[in-house]
């Protein structure tokens, strides 16, 4: 052992130990939004007692928890006065309509913590160490995802749908894994001639028909329950939807699936892909690059693709051309013509 | 809901996402050094396939941990070969004399996670929601503790006894809560004349021993078994060691306990508490300051506290006055005079 001779910058073990001890960030972050820790905020409660009484809870855990908040950049301090950072502002405050707070009933579920538990085995193995992790099927956790996860695809559902529509209306478009429906039913709101064709799990489509009522595109909107690869997916589409699916498969998967949606394409027609797309060197940017990890933990062979390999595959799969289009959220979108 | 207008940085749900995926981080740690891969690297592994070849793990599992653990700074990337930061260097390669890796054996624990995962719950008491947190009397993970941590404490023990040595030599040691030993012993290797008393639970003080005898000091060190609010610790001390000790408990309970510090030592003697010491903000800097968040979870009423704190502690109990030294590791160095 020899002690730091360079005053300056030594190493030091600090991110070692913060790294060690970052799942208090996720648990943090769940407890501010059960307790309701941005809305009270927003309502003008900004010190650590005004918070508490509105929360219901001890102005000591109140007050650490508000500091931890501030140190990870969702709030600000300003002497004993807490404030909002604009995206806590906009996403985290139950009384925003952009909130997306109940993303954490998804993201921390038991099984999610339990395959990441198991996460040494994953990486001997190179997939989920649980079985086949969230590809089982009817996995009761995609009816969670579907009911948590529609707020926070709102934003890049509308984004999507924005870049979709300057290629011209569609009318018959198959939603892949629609699971909340979000994709499907925003192509719905600004084509309004368009039918939707939803596919997913029996018991995930109860909650994408549900919003498709909510949002008055009932009529439009038809369910076609059963596994995608199996399903018969119907001809004759104008466009199909693939958000957040293919990451979960290898590529061979991904390529015999883009090959049925292919047959599923009128000549002209486009597939919309919207993934977390890695720059080639698969560790910028950051967080579509870490969501490999995601894969790595939850599934036996899914990944994060980059452009390139996107563009392989759906040339592979019969497409003339691909082109991708960067931040619809923090995902991108790859449009493939056929 | 409003799509985002400003084209140039509009709020993302980035953060958001990140922190509710925070555990990542610590699961993906906990892998690499379970793996070794970082000392994989630094046997000259570079690539996925030459250290999956290392570590016995699949080379698909370990290209995506890899990338992971690029994308937190542990290592760095260049085409497919992967290097290690100047921490992960110095350590976590398990060839390292300065190698830190088994604290991930405390860190991680099982009851960690619980009393984590009831995180809502401490916020609401504004202390710990499982019993008394990590503070049970005999808790076995105290054992684990020692046995984990001393690597990590290693540094920081020897910069406390080289900046205690500037005071002068001390000859009779008390060590509070002295777990795996490490900073009476580093004190009993810079005075040679120095006998060490060392006060933990019986069963931990069992691991200090051990040290001790393999450091080569078993003849000057004095286990203290049981509490030390309620063991007769002993008088006519030059120098009481209280590393990582205070933050457990409230400042009442704090100030009793420095007053009973002070009736063991010799007048003109010092009491050292090491710790963690945030700035008056409370938020910086971050993992001083972050600390708070760990006292919160596992006991009932502990917490990082501050310069100011400390002084109106020792001053409460007596002592004339206290100095602080900043960099002790990822911790500082209080010294209190009486």
């Amino acid at each position: 052992m020899t002690t730091p001779t360079a005053p300056s910058h030594p190493p030091t073990p600090e991110r070692f130990f913060n790294a060690m001890n970052a799942y208090q960030l996720t648990e943090a972050t769940k407890s501010a939004i059960d307790l309701e820790v941005f809305t009270a905020i927003a309502e003008g409660n900004t010190t650590a007692q005004t918070i508490a009484t509105r929360c219901k809870a001890a102005e000591r855990g109140v007050r650490i928890l508000c500091d931890f908040l501030t140190i990870h950049g969702f709030l600000t301090k300003d002497e004993a006065n807490y404030g909002l950072a604009p995206d806590a502002a906009l996403f985290l405050n139950r009384h925003s309509p952009a909130y997306i707070g109940s993303a954490t009933g998804f993201i921390i579920t038991p099984h999610m913590r339990e395959v990441h538990a198991c996460l040494t085995e994953a990486v001997r193995r190179g997939g989920t160490a649980i079985g086949n992790g969230t590809l089982e099927p009817e996995n009761p956790d995609w009816v969670k995802f579907a009911e948590a996860m529609m707020p926070l695809m709102f934003m890049p559902a509308q984004l999507a749908a924005a870049e979709l529509l300057k290629g011209g209306e569609s009318l018959k478009v198959l939603d892949i894994a629609s699971s909340h429906g979000i994709y499907g039913i925003s192509i719905a709101k600004v084509n309004p001639d368009a039918q939707i064709y939803a596919s997913d799990w029996k018991n995930v489509l109860e909650v994408g028909v549900k919003n498709a009522a909510a949002m008055g595109v009932a009529d439009r909107y038809h369910p076609l329950p059963g596994s995608a690869f199996e399903t018969d997916l119907g001809a004759d589409y104008d466009l199909v939807l693939i958000p957040n699916f293919l990451h979960h498969f290898d590529i061979p998967t991904c390529t015999d699936f883009m090959k049925k949606i292919h047959a599923a394409l009128k000549p002209g027609g486009r597939a919309a892909i919207i993934d977390f797309v890695p720059n080639p060197d698969r560790v910028t940017p950051p967080t579509a690059a870490a969501f490999s990890m995601m894969m790595l933990a939850t599934t036996p062979s899914g990944d994060a693709y980059t452009q390139a390999e996107y563009e392989s595959i759906v040339k592979d799969a019969g497409f003339t051309r691909a082109e991708l289009v960067p931040h619809i959220g923090i995902s991108s979108l790859i449009i493939a013509y056929r």
